[in-house]
């Protein structure tokens, strides 16, 4: 192989993840039914806790990536022919559509353009009787912002599904405040861990109303509940071999986010996010989302006339190794998506991709 | 968090990892898109190919752990109402059934006692044209190989799907030779890297007859391979962010058992577990799978009568460090697994759980 690279990861995720959750990475292994790594494993979910505000018994880290974090969100609650409401601004909203309709749902989708916020009162219009309403927290696609509490104010009797894989540690996030029954979220954004689990999140409310033999053995809430979430000490039975070293490395990364403080972090985030803004107007460069609803810790940067979106950001992995990302689906070469997520939400990665973009663009 | 503990895992797996991997873990991480990662991501299903012994196109690790290679496994192939025929001498043919019914298979179960080996004829008397013929090529609950080679010569029309959670790495694997349509594994056993990944490997038989559209979207095989396996190059398409550390710590732990070589990793778990388990009947214990059927990698041991079980596994992880597995089910006080995979198959390995045992048991 080729010599070992240190890359910026200033794109839409994983980013650089925080030393405390490297170093736990790298620790001896612990077998997943050892005393000790059951502490871990309990710490981990305290943690997630925390970072959801929520005191929901059966919040964990799944054993696997983000998305399938949203095909559990969906394989657990929905059974064939529920009415499944569905908030679509972004490539997460329209990806929880296919989910949903794999699992048998009634998918009603309510579309609002690119680069905005969601709207509770038109999602609240599409049906009168939802099982679930489903909307993305902060669209990594478009680096919009969505007001979820609004959404629990409008939700009555349904369940409320939420994709907080990018806003979970880098906004404010109040799941029980806000009414959230289902969440997910990544470890590789704003949590500054590697990828590979995915934080979930469920209220009592939508545990009474699960379906109770989910098509998926791996995702099954309720068999999973026997290894972590509601058993503890002895009586933990074996579902699956968990990824014991992410879990290690997650409950480190999650401790680095706690000991700094919820609030500091998601200061430290805000205050990135908007430094960077600034600077790339100033620039005379334009944001794509829309004004008042940008996430901090992801920034979408319209790409100017004339200038080639990819030789752009090959230059700055060449030159700089800096990686930004490209933009979504239409707009895969008219917007860069860059994330100060993590470690990276500090001044210093500000200066950095801000005198690189100068340097390549000649700005 | 108390100390860090360093354990010796000789229970059913995870093992401990081979240095190289656990170092992998811990490199400066690449974003999932980087092109260093891209070769890093063939260069694993290269491995992958080397160690299923198969040239299949399609061979790849999914991103979840073992379990979810058998979902895949099936989630993949199985229409509703297709006829499965599942080989079932353990826990983890118990599960397969669980996983088809799941996917709406019309699961035809065939029972072989825990602890002895599938029979092919028996198998293919069970159905007169299944779609698919299911079975464990090492039983991880029960310490037993079964013959694949022969389950292929009678396959006839049928795909034929393998467990090789246990095996791969650890003992002969011939996808190809054997017949093997569908295949999954492990990384946390013979393969020395921790949890989180599953091998997977289709043949272009078995992916002519794939389902169009799965239940499951992040198991999706077809999506999948537009990002790893099928595609290459700028013509990779975004499905989930990879856990690129996990993908790391596994092409390194594959290139550090292929530079030693295959055959040479194979009779060193072959050595280690013969001098395993004629140790142990040299010590009065008895084996409890049957003879000639018997797994190098994991060995299955009968609790002496008067013994408590569990009190034994206490002492040997609280006073040697010493992780080893209980039975499983109706065995899980009256059997114990010892593995030795990985890094663990060596002389040393041996010397100590004997001892150790020895000391424990007062033999």
């Amino acid at each position: 192989m080729s010599q070992i690279l240190i890359r910026h990861l200033f794109g839409p995720g994983p980013t650089n993840p925080y030393p405390e959750a490297t170093e736990a990475l790298a620790r001896p292994l612990l077998g997943h039914l050892d005393p000790q790594f059951l502490e871990i494993m309990d710490s981990a979910c305290d943690g997630l806790r925390a970072v959801w505000g929520t005191e929901n018994r059966r919040t964990l880290p799944l054993s696997a990536t983000g998305s399938a974090g949203m095909e559990a969100a969906f394989v657990n609650f929905v059974n064939p022919g529920d009415p499944v409401v569905i908030a679509v601004n972004g490539l997460f909203g329209e990806r929880m559509c296919d989910v949903a309709c794999r699992c048998g749902a009634d998918v009603i989708r309510v579309d609002f353009p690119f680069g905005e916020a969601v709207d509770a009162e038109k999602v609240a219009a599409a049906h009168p009787s939802p099982k679930i309403i489903a909307a993305v927290h902060a669209e990594t696609s478009t680096g919009v912002r969505s007001d979820i509490a609004a959404l629990g104010r409008i939700k009555g009797d349904a369940l409320l599904l939420v994709d907080a894989v990018t806003s979970i540690g880098g906004i404010e996030l109040k799941a029980d405040e806000w009414g959230i029954d289902i969440g997910y979220a990544g470890t590789q954004k704003c949590l500054g861990v590697a990828p590979g689990l995915a934080p979930f999140t469920v209220s009592e409310r939508a545990w009474q109303r699960r379906v109770e033999k989910p098509r998926s053995w791996y995702l099954d809430l309720d068999m999973l509940g026997g290894y972590v979430g509601e058993a503890s000490g002895s009586s933990r039975t074996y579902h699956h071999t968990a990824p014991v070293a992410m879990v290690a490395s997650l409950e480190a990364g999650l401790r680095r986010v706690l000991d700094e403080g919820l609030d500091a972090v998601r200061e430290r985030h805000e205050a990135a996010g908007r430094a960077l803004q600034d600077g790339v107007e100033a620039m005379g460069l334009e944001l794509f989302a829309a004004q008042g609803h940008r996430l901090p810790e992801l920034t979408t940067v319209k790409v100017p006339e004339g200038v080639d979106s990819a030789a752009v950001r090959r230059e700055l992995l060449e030159k700089y190794d800096i990686e930004i990302g490209a933009g979504v689906k239409e707009c895969a070469n008219t917007v860069w998506r860059i994330g100060l997520m993590g470690p990276n939400a500090a001044p210093e990665s500000v200066t950095l991709i801000l005198g690189a973009l100068r340097e390549v663009l000649g700005r």
